[in-house]
């Protein structure tokens, strides 16, 4: 049975995780179950996005990743179910929150608008929880071996939502992680070969490890998801440089 | 197998949580354990009551809620395990703490104290951590398929809890989410067709999901639970309203 | 399958710990992952290999145990597993994080360098992740039985840690728990039958169990794991008495 994962806004002080947790193990006992986050702000969707790309590629194929930061519940925003090119499944509000995970796993095949009943938990869903009512459930069925065209009808198209996106060697913070790194939209794979990175009055070394500069000191390298990161050696970047989501980065090439 | 939950206050920055899941899976290796919450503020065993209320219904009938708020550790207080009317096990200490998850689950049709040591991790156990030492391994077993009759004798009855209840249409809030939601003690299914709520000075509509009204409005609305909810559309209604548990919530209907 | 845990200072706000999950369970499908604490204060070592010395010994012998607390990430430090004498796993940095517990688990009898590519999740790993593409990987090859001497080649030695050790009756507060339990370094086998214990000016009674002093006052016992703790029945010891990690604390015995 593949692995489901589950990312939400939920936090950890409620029971809501351990409740969509509680309508999946009833149709699916056997299933695996990760969480990925539920430190999503809440409804910050775009961070949400941000946080989904950034796990998916490190499971297997096959994987169904749930994902629930939802603040148009209840209103006329569809649930959806996406197939990625990879053999993935993304199950949740069709609010742009899975898109940038589904491009990353090869790009979205195929859609369909979660509107079977017989999949859901009750059929008349509460207006305010559809991660227990709906998203769970259709995972657990999915993971289950339901077929994707039998727990809804074909959509035509989702609602798009794009991660910032760098012009060129411009670029900005996405995402600041628990140690203070700021994790920038500069692909790893476009830098120069020797680069610095200017950020917030500062001018940063770009370099291939933190080792390479002395503890304390900023470094600029290529993170575990593949973008430029800006960080400090054993310190904490977002407090020494006062950066934020949204703080221009920008690359210059170095001469050797 | 069934799954197992778990619901306690130790937090998770030491390692307590996961010591019950060793001990647990010592005994039940293949058991699938699922957290609810372990952000119950210290020893507020009311608190907790609430929480493992709010999540049993979720779980398949025949799970078994492991649950520890236990100021009482090692003093005279009793270890118990109960079965519900749905054939569920609720384990954990005799203080209420199991008795309105018992109830929701159709009610409490067995009670014993835990006196056997051979179902405990150890003959003597520690005087401060019976979660590990005593209703982590009893749960494990009960998983097992030992039957409730043998990890203990028969007990009489339990020490009594009710959560605050409402007076017609009189409550309070009795719980505030991750998302400041207000949830109160007023049971959705008696409420008045059309309806509005007064707490903290404000008058609240009530309506059948947020996106009835405004962004940054005040709505009313039964939640996930069946409870009546005060909510601020897109926003915190804790923050808003500035109330607190206990804070007085009344219904008024209104004419249509 | 045994079973895998997990201890980092990777927090839960970030997606880091799902995706070392993903690559274990890439591996091992069916394997069962336990967190034991992911709030390891970032990159303290000495806290991460308290913590994860707390925790080991409620597992079965047999288990697997990951633990990432890692500022070298990147630079000449090693990557190491250890087998101890009770047929225990340890998997980490070599940075002395893993030695307590492998003491704990009866001493360490076997160690490798982690060397060997084909174990790990890619080849080339990234500079700051060893988590997800070294540690976890090495793991999960574990538990579905692939034999340590496989996964690297033998090491002469690991680095060091000594957590801090009592001289006599003097010791020193090695942990603040959830609760503001002062977890200090003396043994609980040491103590005197009947004893005091001096910290911050304080005079602590001991006892055997909370119960023993009123509610708000301070007691000293021996907790849950061997250690000698500083509490408050139904209160905050380190709120109440303002010690910190490292503030002194001695015993002196009682004549009854």
């Amino acid at each position: 049975m593949p692995t489901i994962t589950l990312l939400t806004d939920f936090g950890l002080a409620d029971t809501y995780v351990g409740q969509v947790k509680g309508a999946m193990l009833a149709i699916a006992p056997t299933a695996s179950i990760v969480d990925l986050t539920h430190a999503v702000p809440p409804q910050d969707i775009v961070a949400g996005a941000f946080l989904l790309w950034s796990a998916v590629e490190a499971f297997e194929a096959g994987t169904i990743h749930v994902a629930v930061v939802d603040p148009g519940v209840g209103s006329v925003r569809r649930a959806i179910a996406l197939a990625t090119a990879r053999g993935d499944f993304l199950v949740g509000p069709d609010n742009g929150l899975l898109v940038p995970a589904g491009l990353r796993l090869g790009g979205i095949t195929q859609v369909v608008e979660l509107n079977e009943p017989t999949f859901w938990r009750v059929a008349v869903p509460s207006a305010s929880f559809h991660g227990r009512d709906i998203f769970g459930p259709v995972a657990a069925h999915l993971a289950s071996g339901v077929p994707l065209s039998r727990v809804g009808q074909p959509a035509a198209d989702v609602i798009r939502l794009a991660l910032p996106a760098p012009e060129g060697p411009r670029g900005e913070v996405i995402h600041i992680d628990t140690f203070g790194n700021l994790v920038t939209n500069l692909s790893g794979a476009d830098l120069p070969g020797t680069f610095r990175a200017l950020i917030a009055q500062r001018t940063v070394p770009g370099h291939a490890y933190y080792a390479a500069v002395k503890p304390g000191e900023l470094v600029a390298l290529v993170g575990s998801g593949g973008l430029l990161e800006i960080s400090v050696r054993d310190g904490n970047a977002a407090e020494m440089t006062g950066a934020r989501r949204g703080t221009p980065v920008v690359i210059e090439a170095v001469s050797d």
